[in-house]
This record gives structure tokens, sequence and C-alpha cells, in this order.
């Protein structure tokens, strides 16, 4: 930890394969981050495979370390069947930070364990702010729930979209365009960029009426950096507002109760699944096999039981 | 629910409205639906938008019908942020269903509440069951833990790609490759559907090696029905499968058993939030950003209360 704390990124990365464990350890570890964080800003970055994340991410990371910030990017990424492997070719041109003291990536699937792993980012990512990271990026591709959740954590969302995919691919998971507090159309000299950005701006005008904040929409080109620079001016701009409008502090805040809520379902769980032998489920299953009874009065009375 | 046994849709609509409201009237209707259900046949079928579920599923309810049974389709559509509803397009095409009392369809929207809605959807399977529908069938996209839980609560889970997507694209979400029982390649007259089929082919080699069931992988053009009577093949074969080797009744306890531990996880939830007043969290909420205490020792302090 002390080492970690000094910017040593082996100490780092080893304190990671701890937060990435469930159990009693990382839960002392993360008692002894708690009083450490809060310093750093936290940006969530989701849109669809293919959109150009992660270029995008890369540039920013440029930018910020142009201004002497220090930056953590943690990429969840879905793992193709077929290759095994994490997008490789995306992580590669990250690779230019890779001698940067100033820069740490964490790559994690989230294959597998049914997005298991990516379940440490947001812990990840305390760790990277006790560390003194002055921003920290999360990168996902925003399908799933445990994804939006991820996303949710940040203090400023944006989400990335590219002309020509289809809206209904791009933002293939309910309630991912509700979060985002800024909207890039990457990709933006491609066909049907100005058309993507115009439908855009109408539903942020039709849905943002009278809000304190109105999410801008900005064109980018990530591949030769254009538009990099007003996507960090919308940012900062948004970070302004979070904090004169008193907004950082109430979703900071609100960021807290869920992580208590979320902590006691998974003791919960725990103790339940730990509680209930397989003989005693077996019985039940058969009743509710048999038509004799239902899974809901047998939960009640299973409530019931532990008080 | 006299009527809705009947198979009076007025009525089978009804109950639905409310199954998708949590709560005791919610409770009591599934006690009472608890005895009924068991005889129908679950098929669960998934792929990214735009794969032509619909279409196949379409021309899997006329197969079906053909032979006599009754079918039953619950599609969880995940709405466009654009078009504001559910892909009418699609809807339509399974509209020349609509006047026959042998097919009951239902579309529950995704969007909005987070995957809440359809929630709802193994509660609506359930009642349909209960209603003498010999095959419900479970259409989602496959995006999100809530549908990947959906698509397991099937007997028979069917994955459905196309050439050409991307394989990033199409199964975005992590896990949902390892719960296929049956693949589909659609649009199979496209080009790269031998490939894909061979990818496919090669992966379930890899993976399935001595497996006592090994997924076929088989080529669809739903648009003009071909390969339609190979898929409803696969498919009885599937539950032969299951049923002689006494996989279904593994799967179904598993199941029931899943359902018991939800259940009994969303009660105890419910009290704790119950209990906890917000001014009591406020003060958690404090300790937090201050850095003097941390989530999880709080929430150990709040499970230990329950007891």
């Amino acid at each position: 930890m002390e080492r970690a704390l000094k910017g040593d990124f082996v100490a780092i990365g080893k304190l990671i394969s701890v937060l990435e464990k469930e159990g009693e350890e990382r839960r002392e570890l993360l008692k002894e981050i708690a009083p450490l964080v809060g310093k750093a800003y936290y940006i969530g970055i989701t849109g669809a495979p293919g959109v150009g994340k992660s270029t995008l991410v890369d540039k920013m990371v440029g930018f910020l370390r142009g201004e002497g910030y220090k930056v953590g990017v943690i990429a969840i990424d879905p793992s193709s069947p077929f290759s095994g492997g994490a997008f490789l070719g995306d992580r590669l041109r990250m690779q230019r930070h890779a001698t940067d003291p100033g820069v740490f990536i964490r790559s994690m699937g989230s294959r597998g364990a049914l997005g298991g792993l990516s379940k440490a980012a947001p812990y990840v990512a305390k760790l990277l702010d006790a560390c003194g990271f002055d921003f920290i990026i999360l990168e996902t591709v925003g399908a799933g729930q445990s994804e939006v959740d991820i996303v949710k954590t940040a203090d400023t969302v944006i989400i990335v979209l590219v002309p020509g995919m289809g809206d209904e691919v791009q933002i293939i998971k309910a309630g991912i365009m509700e979060i985002g507090d800024i909207f890039v159309v990457n990709k933006s000299d491609k066909e049907g960029a100005q058309k993507l950005t115009r439908e855009l701006e109408t539903w942020i005008e039709l849905g943002y009426k009278g809000a304190s904040w109105v999410p801008p929409v900005l064109m980018t080109i990530a591949e030769n950096g254009t538009g990099v620079d007003k996507l960090i001016n919308a940012l900062k701009g948004h970070r302004k507002y979070l904090l004169e409008s008193g907004e950082l502090e109430k979703r900071r805040r609100k960021r807290i109760a869920e992580e208590i809520s979320k902590a006691v379902e998974d003791m919960l769980k725990e103790r339940i699944v730990k509680n209930l032998n397989k003989e005693q489920m077996n019985l039940y299953v058969d009743l509710v096999l048999n038509g004799k009874r239902d899974p809901y009065s047998i939960a009640e009375e299973l409530v019931n039981n532990l008080y």
C-alpha cells in the first residue's frame, strides 16, 4: 500500500489483484483506501464496440497529460468468444503511454464470469483515486446492467456514437442514453454524421427542456485528434457546472448511498446462501415442482425465519 | 383468472398488468399460478438487433401452429431512444398471427426503467404456461444481465447470429455464448455465412469435447423460411435429450432454486430499505464523504443489526 501510494505501478497491480477477489482481504483493503479517496475526477465513457472509444480515450489522455494531470484508465473489454482475448488492437494503441509514470492503464475482461471481473472496476477506480491520479477514465461498451452501473459511478458520462451504425445497435442497452452528460459523434467525417448530430440534438432538446445541464453534442475524429480539445473543454465545463451547482456533492452522496446498499445486498446474499443447506432447498424445490407450493411463499417463510 | 385459463386474451392481458407491478397483488397471483405451471416448453431466443430474430420467431410460430401447438411469444424490445417505441416493423410482421387464438404475443419494452418491465417476463411466461400454451418463446437482444437471466429460464436457448456483423458487436454481452443449446446463422445467403458457421463449429468443437449435448449450428434464411424445419427438428432433438437424460428436471429444479433465492433477496432488500430511514443514511454518507468510515463496514453493521 505504501509503495502504491508512492506511484509504484507493480504495487498498484498487486493491490488490484486483491480487489478482484471477493472476500475479507478485499474488504480490509477497501477500508484502508476509504479515507484517501475523493480527490480524483471520474469520467465514464461508453459506446458500442467499433465507435472508437479507445482512440478517443488515448487522445484525451494525451491532452490531459499535456496539462500535467495524472490519468488512470480502466477499460472493461468485452472479449470476443472466438479470439478469446480482449481487443488487442485497441489496447496496443494505448501503449504509447506505457512508459509514462503519469498514466496507469488497466484492461479488465468482462467475459466468462458474466461481468464478474468488471465488478471490481469501481474498487480499482478508488485505488487509483487514493494513489493520486487526477482523472480516472472508466471505459465500457455500455452493455449490461453491471456496465451501466460502472459508468454511473462517474462524475461525467460521455456517450460516443458513430454515423452509419444504426442507433438500435449502438444503444443496445436500455437507459444508457439517459445517463449521458456529453455526447460525442465520432468519425464525424463519415456520411451521416450531421444527421446523427441533429437527431441527438433534437432528442436532447425535447428531453432536457429547462434542465440546468443540457448535454452538448460534439463532433470528433479521434483518429487524427480533431475535436478532442473541444471535448476536454466540455468536460471541464461540466465539472464546473457540477461543482457550482452543488450537483457534484449530490452525485457523490448518491453514489456512496448506493455503495452501502449494494454492499448490504452482497452480504445478505452471502449469508442466505450459507444459511440454506442443500437438503432443505431440495425439499422446497420438490414442493414447487409438484405444484404444492410457490417460490414466493417459501421466500416469505425463509425471510421470516431469519429474524 | 378463470377467464384467462379459458383462453380469453383480454383477461390474460389484464393479469399481465398485475404481474408487471411489484407488490402484494403480484405475489398473490403468482401463488395462484404456481400449481398450474410446468407443462409448457420454454424456448429462449437471443441475438443482436438486426439478426432477424422476430422473423425467425414468426416462422417458428407458423410451423408449430401447423402442428397444432399453442404458442406464446414474449418479446423484450430494446426501444430506440430516437423513435421512442419498440421496433414496430418487427412487431408488425408478427401481426399475421394476431387473429389466431392459438398464438399470444406480448411485446415488453426494456427502456426507461433499466430493464424494469422486462423483469416481469418470467412471470408472464408462467402465466401463459398456466393458460395452456404448449410452447413459450422468450425473445431478447441478449444485452444486459437481466436479459441473460430471462433467457436462462428457458429449456432450450437458441442464439442467432448473422454474417458480416462482426462477432464483437453481436456477442456484446459476456457469457451469452456459453448458454446456447442451438446456434443459428441466419441470413445464410449472405457473404461470410459459411465462414461464421465454421468458426462457430470450431469454437463448439473445442469447448464441448465429450459433452452430452453438443450444440448444432444451423443455417437459416428466416425471410423465406429456409431451414426453419431443421431448426424445429433441432429444438425437438434438444427437448428429447433433456427429457431422456434427466437434464430437463435438473434445469427446472435449478431454476426454481434460483427463483426462491431471488425472491428472498428481493424481500430482504425491501426490508432493509424500509428499515433505513433517510436521516440515518445521510449520516452514514457524511461519514464516508469525510473519510471517517467506509461503505463496507457500514454495510456489515446494518446486516448485523438485522438479526
